[in-house]
């Protein structure tokens, strides 16, 4: 599994005031603990900044990269916020996070990922709103992953997001994001399925065990991406008892060195 | 979900005292605590006792009946026992646990299932031994399901069992029980599929976490049935999740009265 750390955010109670006076070492000790913990990538956002966000953004990569050489995904839907960042970034190839299919905002970030060469979170979404049906997402998938490989981006680095909408407002939703994964996995064996986790459980009630429920099921469908809490050890548990379950952990070696390291939590 | 519920079973360290001593304030106390826990069925099964099985399960029956009214699964390779707790049952429509492919054993208790008209959990095995791959499975089910309603036993009386192994003695062993869950459903969406889920963790440690991931991932491939002890208020919390994530549970109802009750333990 590709675990983006998703704890650097300027929406977290925790983050927004370390952001806001600069404060490096609580930045940087969050970003090495993610790491540590198991994160491919560090998610890195600004957006509560609005007019400053590129400086922001700028200065959450640069503490980073101080401390940490894990690769970024660049979380901004602003062009402007996202250019700036690759400018800074000394970290291996970024991720943008993210991409959709409405004209304007594809426009503008497309050609970002093509000239800094990187990945790109591509978001099941165009400019009819959000798509309701599996059908719907399946189709403008598919005319991102066409549109995007078109212009020489690689299957590899495209990670298209299902869209997660919570089951609390359609007790269809999950069925919806799991069928999904498994028919864009199905015809694109190439790309990779990310997800942010925890748009699932929103408004209901012991959110964790939705999230958990959710990750595995999804797991199974072949997503092999997800924008998490790295040090949620108990969701971190399921991620590895997934992949032993999947046979993506040969002989259960992995599961069984965490398991001794007391990182599995039961 | 069809909630089967596990443990009235004479391999239990609890329990083969209390089938010794004929000691019915036990059995009937588990057996009536699984059934407020939500089991659909309970499981019956005195195989430890061989030449008095006959003798101990029509016992158990007899004491299981007199105090609840949910229907059995009578658990047992031999015929002998089998027909001998059918004789006493007084509870509605049992499942007979269970048969395979076989010959002797297909030949000896389907007789029972048709007699007595019975569910019956078939287990995907046959005299070639145990499966390796999930063809083979698919095949054996196929071959089952088209004997069994030959014999006039309808779709929604079969159980089709996978066979699950443990994945601690063969990494390929989860996805081959979730390949063949979503195969078989897929060609007979009006057979039930019911598994034991303790075996896929057998040999590995943090057992419960596994099965755990397995029933969420089992359910979603579609398992719809389990025997599973209903008392485990963790795993019964990741079933009611999943059938809310799966679309299962309108407006997530079930869900959110078992969480106001305190049965969602996180």
């Amino acid at each position: 599994m590709i675990i983006i750390g998703e704890k650097i955010n300027s929406t977290l109670k925790a983050i927004r005031p370390a952001i806001e006076k600069y404060d490096a070492a609580t930045i940087q000790d969050i970003a090495k603990k993610q790491y540590n913990a198991g994160a491919s990538y560090l998610d890195v956002n600004a957006g509560m900044f609005t007019d400053e966000e590129p400086e922001r953004l700028t200065w959450l990569i640069n503490t980073v990269q101080e401390v940490v050489d894990a690769p970024f995904s660049i979380d901004s839907p602003s062009p402007k916020a996202i250019e700036a960042a690759l400018k800074v970034n000394r970290n291996s190839k970024p991720i943008i996070n993210s991409i959709t299919d409405e004209e304007e905002r594809y426009n503008a970030i497309m050609p970002l990922a093509v000239q800094y060469n990187t990945g790109i979170i591509a978001l099941c979404m165009d400019d009819t709103g959000m798509p309701e049906t599996t059908d719907e997402r399946v189709v403008i998938a598919e005319r991102l992953i066409e549109k995007l490989t078109k212009e020489g981006i690689l299957l590899e680095d495209i990670y298209i997001d299902p869209l997660i909408r919570p089951i609390g407002t359609g007790s269809h939703y999950g069925i919806v994001a799991i069928e999904t994964i498994r028919k864009v996995k199905a015809e694109f064996p190439g790309v990779h399925i990310a997800c942010g986790l925890s748009n699932i459980s929103f408004g209901i009630p012991a959110r964790k065990l939705m999230n958990q429920t959710f990750l595995v099921a999804a797991m199974a469908a072949g997503m092999d991406g997800a924008i998490l809490d790295p040090l949620d050890k108990k969701l971190m548990s399921f991620m590895y008892a997934t992949e032993a379950l999947l046979g993506q952990d040969d002989f259960c070696m992995n599961y069984l060195t965490k398991f001794r390291e007391g990182e599995i939590e039961v």
